[in-house]
């Protein structure tokens, strides 16, 4: 089996088929309509192997989640996912592995009803580049730079648990089920993204732990927060198993837990009917205070994770 | 530097700033405008060190080449670039390749004004994936199924010169000035990709050898093609270098050309203003035979590259 045969049998065969294609995968390009009432979001993202996954992650669990760290994008922008592309680079044609990866892939993708338009595939070290697209009404994506004082800053459901579980594998134990799963199938919050529209004043996925997340939302806003720590919202999993000091740093710092960090004008706050826990305010000040209930100030040195 | 640093110091400050972009890069997404006349054209390569370039390719080149090949395809559809996108793995941060390199692809980005989108940098071993995005005018995108029984077969400008630039680097020779060049540095043909519209049947890019990328138009339009192999067009340096028939068979077989492949109903033989050249014609039998100018059979085992 050549390229294009595992092309053609683990993924163009099998993708769903959507009208706004003209011309989806095996030319030189992709033709695609976009709505004339909507804008198109583009992002991107790139999984390298021991640096974004473990050489241990199930194939399946890897094909899911490359594309659901690309959904977390899109629903952070508020945008509904339509097609994505896939650049895959391996070590070695593996008919297993490719069984899986693309199974694990397409279960998340026909969820959405999302076709793969093209990629490409080639050997050398293992990588996976994933771009994926979708739409908004004109002029109403979510974006970072829209924070304004007195605006109430929240996330959704619970952070830490992939931290959890990464430290759990890091020291050879068996990792929990829960935190396992947020791990490795994470939840695109597409449903709640598109909620946001129109009412949360900025936003962004939590790919690098709260800290660094909410500081992208500040810069680009031009403001300060004063962030509660102990109202992070936590699970019980993670803190049976690393007690509060710990959760709380795998909560604050800890990546891969694609939930939405978000600002909202206080009048839409009885608006929210999703899992979400307000943890602090926006300032006008340009300080980023993170402090317990008591006023004390939060001590950490630690940060998300930098590349480089 | 971190990775943001880098990010904003090397490419999202020196980028060109485009009307149809409402957001570009810095937040989760990009945010574009598709006029509503037009199909938006997808297209997406990765290229990996040792397997698509050589270690010791200048950075500025490499920069420039990762553009280029995906330019080349947005041509082959006969669409206009617009913006681009850029996944960058670097095993480190060397800044003195990150200004070469980001140098090589702006001066390609600036000629055709695109707009540099997004992209991610993560640490790993090297390879760059772009995705490149352009229109056409809805309807008149070039394909690969459209070629009929008795349209002609052509070629741009010269083919096989980079196949012989990379034989001379392999065998340790110092590679000429000109062959060098097309390998390094090729020129997508996306001008001659729009005057094509509305004239060529179907249209592809040689990335993989005129036999090879020859074939998929074949394929996916049902028909064969008869091609005369001595009037395939190669450059003098390349037959000065090598002689006819080896250069034959790096046009036939060599990779990395970036010319465009195209079938034209005879009617509009006249109409090309391009260096271009007629190898053959399309067959309803769907053979694929390769001939000499007496008739007789071209002898060769040799097909284009495959990864796998």
């Amino acid at each position: 089996m050549h390229e294009f045969d595992i092309i053609n049998t683990f993924f163009q065969k099998k993708t769903v088929l959507r009208a706004d294609v003209s011309l989806g995968s095996g030319d030189d390009g992709a033709i695609l309509k976009v709505p004339t009432d909507k804008e198109l979001v583009i992002t991107t993202d790139t999984l390298v192997e021991n640096v974004h996954f473990l050489k241990t992650t199930p194939p399946n669990n890897l094909g899911y989640k490359a594309l659901a760290v690309n959904l977390s994008d899109l629903a952070a922008m508020g945008a509904t996912p339509a097609w994505v592309t896939m650049n895959l680079t391996l070590p070695e044609k593996n008919m297993a592995w490719l069984t899986d990866f693309s199974q694990g892939f397409f279960l998340l993708a026909d969820k959405y009803s999302i076709q793969l338009i093209g990629g490409d595939l080639t050997q050398g070290p293992l990588s996976i580049t994933i771009s994926a697209y979708g739409f908004v009404p004109t002029g109403t994506a979510l974006r970072r730079d829209g924070a304004n004082p007195g605006d109430l800053i929240y996330v959704t459901h619970t952070v830490g648990n992939a931290a959890g579980a990464l430290a759990q594998l890091q020291s050879k134990q068996v990792p929990d089920k829960f935190l396992l799963s947020c791990l490795e199938k994470p939840h695109p919050r597409v449903a709640i993204g598109h909620s946001l529209r129109g009412v949360a004043s900025a936003a962004i996925d939590i790919s690098d732990g709260v800290i660094a997340d909410l500081q992208h939302i500040l810069k680009r806003s031009g403001v300060g927060a004063k962030v509660n720590v102990d109202d992070l919202p936590l699970s019980s999993n993670l803190l049976a198993i690393f007690g509060k000091d710990k959760s709380l740093v795998f909560g604050l710092t800890g990546g891969d837990d694609y939930e939405l960090c978000f600002t909202l004008p206080a009048q839409y706050k009885n608006a929210l009917d999703f899992p979400c826990t307000c943890i602090g305010i926006i300032t006008e000040d340009q300080e980023y205070l993170l402090q317990h209930r008591d006023g004390s100030v939060y001590q950490t040195q630690i940060t998300g994770y930098q590349h480089f």
